[in-house]
């Protein structure tokens, strides 16, 4: 850690708190400068936080030089990180497609959706039954009802399924009926939701916030896998930036960054990570290219009438047609689709 | 709504449209132009919201003409709503100030800290039990053992007091020992906690998210209002941008929009919005000077050795002086500190 | 063009309005509503800007529902725009790479890199003699001097050339060294600059400004077509966000945006898109999948020792892997390398 | 400067950079640490910065202890600097304001919101010859005609005057007729521009860019003042963010850090940065409660019939009207008016 002093702090000041760093049992570092003296402390940081030396009024910055999170850091952990959604392994050398409707509406409508999804190849089957929404004047999803619905699709067609949670008490009915926890882009920093699904053994697609950098999502990640859950599947689905064009920005960037700083497997979103029907091929294309290990993909049986999201959601065809046109990207990447 | 068709849509496509929108007995208007047929429905359009025409593959864009929020709207409630946190109204006259430490740490941190924002001119007094940290390994908070604290700590003082809840589960707890709620910006949209604060009596602080817009704001607020708790207060804590010498990007153009748009109380946070101690004050003035109704501010005994936010928490002088510094612009704005 | 009047127009004011837009030639409408008035005004909606209704007191809002650009635009030219630089073809089935160093620094520098470019195949040189820097104490190019390098390795390597301009009084001089006019994102609103180059033959390679919409880059390219000089290629390379783990956001929605609605050629610069050189070819992979045609990468023969941007930079072994690599994904989009 | 290696550089790796820097005249410092070695360099880091250590393959990350600006920053010039416009000083005890139509449109126009805006108590005179808009339909402003109508109603007035400069090539014409110089946003970073403005002695008013950190923009007056013009007066005028509900996002935040780093006077643009004409009043006040040294504010005799920014602009009455709230607030935060 380096600790900037500013300008008016004395050889005092700075002895002091070299002391505190001292105290801790970690290795203090004194460099003068013309302008500004600097602190540094060698050992494990994490400890030296509880200093909270970024509050001592002659403190200017504090620039950490290790990252805030470690278990989910390939740093500690080479390997790429395999999680599997029932049967089907993420992360590894398939590339996963994830589809379904945002929000589960009906038994036909699911069960419709699910078919055509599983005849086009998709891997697994995704379905809201709790729908977080910006106006209460929205549809807000079939509760319970929904995750029957969820889970009967999925046996029928053998698919495996995965379904937003939007809160720590409804997990345990979540665990019981799909294959996987969605944590949703308005719940990536809910602590207590967090903490409660790494009490789980089932593996959680935690969303990136809307606000969120990708050290928020690690560090949103390192909640779960800290206490005792590493199933844990990232997923980039587009920031809110200055651009009105689509619904929100797809950050791809995150993934090779994801990639290379992290163990755990990455998705990507194209449906809510650009809001539009016609972009989402492309930009699933762009995902496979760019290392993603798999995709989350809207699609409804007749998205004219959908409850929600319709406007990015693919008609069965387009879905088809998508499948088929990724394969060659999936190759050229590697993978098998 | 204005409807507004893609170029290759057919006459017949318009008038497939035109009949779904008088089934709902709205009216609807065709205006064929040269380069786009535009359409119009004319009545309550949050019923045609239910008609999802933006998934319509022939419709370019949809233009909503009213606003999405109803009951939080001037429009259909012209006069200032004044709600009261204990004995404090908030909305009127008078200019509130709730101050407090971020975290409550321990009995004597919150009874030195109390009594001198008391003896400073303070309203209410602020204080976290149950604390959202992005990094799993910062304090959590002290839970129900900290509302115990902050309830005595009011007490002594005679301040009304305030805390963050963080989920629906909560709640019934956290209103046995605070006069408000707290909704602090991870959990705008976090709308099982909403709409229970909504079934609530007690008045909620409801903070913008960082990366909600102003309207998205008032959606939420909205979530509380319809389910009949109109004690709402809105409050501005900066939005996340780009600049980074900053904690975050104070939004005081929220303060005109909400205040012209919305009959709810206004209040801004300058130690988020900013996150740096010493611009504290003077964004809480511009807060006052552009039409705010009140300020929550971070003030701790002892902010060298905060276990939260440290580096943006005043120290009691500090306080005294803001208060002091205040009231000529309190009562250049026509109000009373 | 839609006209949503404030809660208090009158039926008077929505006439005078009314009056103003048919004086204009065009055909008026009035929608009458339970909580808004709505106007509406069919015709050339360009004309109808310099009425200026935005600016009228009792006008809550504008809608239009024209784009502002014309000639850029696909309605009015569905074909795909090819344009060329010195004989290399951009837009058609050819996926073109541009490569070189960020500043041309020395004729040694240069020709190494040129060549070592040229042999992995790229189809452009690019190179920088007039460079725009955030500090006046960082390196600002070589001028002429560094034009007439840039010429001759062109020249020697048989590769067209590409080369900022940074002013309208350098516009000729420019021409006469470089085969196409680079703008960068700091200039993609100068004006002056823009109208200068729409004087001249030889494309121009607009780049995106880092705080522009894709509505704002298609108007700035609209300023050089319509001065004359159809020979645009749009380049998306990385917008300003809150994310500072990598040094833009490379906001890969605009490929298939700017595909849809542009007959423009679109390319993609992932060497400022991201900033780091790990991630320029899974980047580069991504622009090629989701439809991009082609690339802009920074090169050079020694990135430790590089003046400027050295940490984006390619080496030459690097750069042909990337090419290696990106063979598969280009042919798997339909196109050819 | 402190130098952070990435985990698989060895000690050799580290020896070497040490003795690049011991090689410029530097003290290095060598901090080996259990998860990555840290190297620090004392002395002025600004020539280090030529040693490019951020595109080392080695180096994860380089972080400067020094602020990359130096003639702008207070630390090498603690008192304020008064600029003068004309005869108005800004920065000292007055709170000076600027006040004036976007565009300059006629003689009639410009003359009669010049007496109006003079009447109401402003103290220089604003107006736009050469305007920059988004879209090549729009009025593009007048010119050295402009100019000419500006300066007289300078004259006849006895208001000081600026306008904006677009080029480098026209800042000996703008010079001759107007007080000071104006660099737009979108200008911020034409450093071209910069450069030829520090080189006269009228002074600048630098506006900041719409994607600009409050660094970019000390770094940018920095190209002024280098060149050899200290009479720079920076100009906070709204960001780019995600909110559409204002036309920018008013960065008031801005203003104590700029008064805190840099001795050069902060003045306020409420007019875009709220784009909506309300708001202007509300957020004038709050920019002189937080400590701005005064305003720049569009009045426009007839806003209805306005040829750019009429939404914004204020009618003379309104204006007025700002001038006399205003006053209480200048007096509050210690400032005439």
């Amino acid at each position: 850690m380096i600790i900037i002093l500013k300008p008016k702090a004395t050889k005092q000041d700075a002895d002091e708190i070299i002391a505190r760093i001292a105290d801790l049992g970690l290795k203090p570092l004194y460099m003068p400068g013309t302008e500004r003296t600097v602190l540094g402390a060698i050992g494990d940081e994490r400890v030296l936080a509880g200093l909270h030396l970024e509050s001592h009024p002659l403190v200017e910055r504090v620039t950490p030089i290790l990252t805030p999170y470690k278990m989910v850091s390939r740093d500690i952990h080479p390997e790429n990180t395999v999680v599997k959604i029932g049967r089907v392994p993420i992360g590894g050398k398939l590339f996963v497609v994830i589809a379904g409707p945002c929000a589960i509406e009906s038994h036909d409508q699911m069960t419709a959706t699910a078919r055509a999804v599983k005849d086009a190849g998709a891997h697994c089957l995704r379905g809201g039954a709790f729908k977080p929404r910006s106006s209460p004047y929205s549809f807000q999803g079939l509760g319970i009802k929904g995750l029957r619905i969820l889970q009967e699709a999925g046996r029928k067609t053998g698919l495996s399924t995965t379904t937003e949670v939007v809160e720590a008490g409804d997990v345990p009915t979540v665990e019981r009926f799909a294959d996987a926890f969605q944590v949703g882009a308005r719940n990536m920093q809910n602590f207590r939701l967090l903490t409660k699904l790494g009490r789980c053994r089932k593996p959680v697609i935690l969303k990136r916030g809307m606000a969120a950098t990708v050290e928020d999502l690690l560090l949103a990640a390192e909640y779960i896998v800290s206490e005792g859950n590493p199933n844990v599947i990232l997923c980039e689905r587009g920031i809110r930036t200055f651009e009105t064009a689509t619904r929100n920005t797809l950050d791809l960037n995150a993934i090779p960054f994801l990639k290379q700083t992290s163990h755990l497997p990455v998705i990507v979103d194209p449906s809510h990570g650009t809001g539009i029907r016609d972009f989402v091929t492309p930009m699933a294309k762009a995902a496979a290219a760019c290392g993603a290990d798999g995709l989350l993909i809207e699609v409804h049986n007749n998205p004219k009438e959908a409850l929600s999201d319709g406007q990015q959601s693919l008609y069965p065809e387009q879905f088809a047609r998508l499948m088929k046109e990724l394969r060659p990207f999936a190759k050229a990447a590697g993978r098998e689709l």
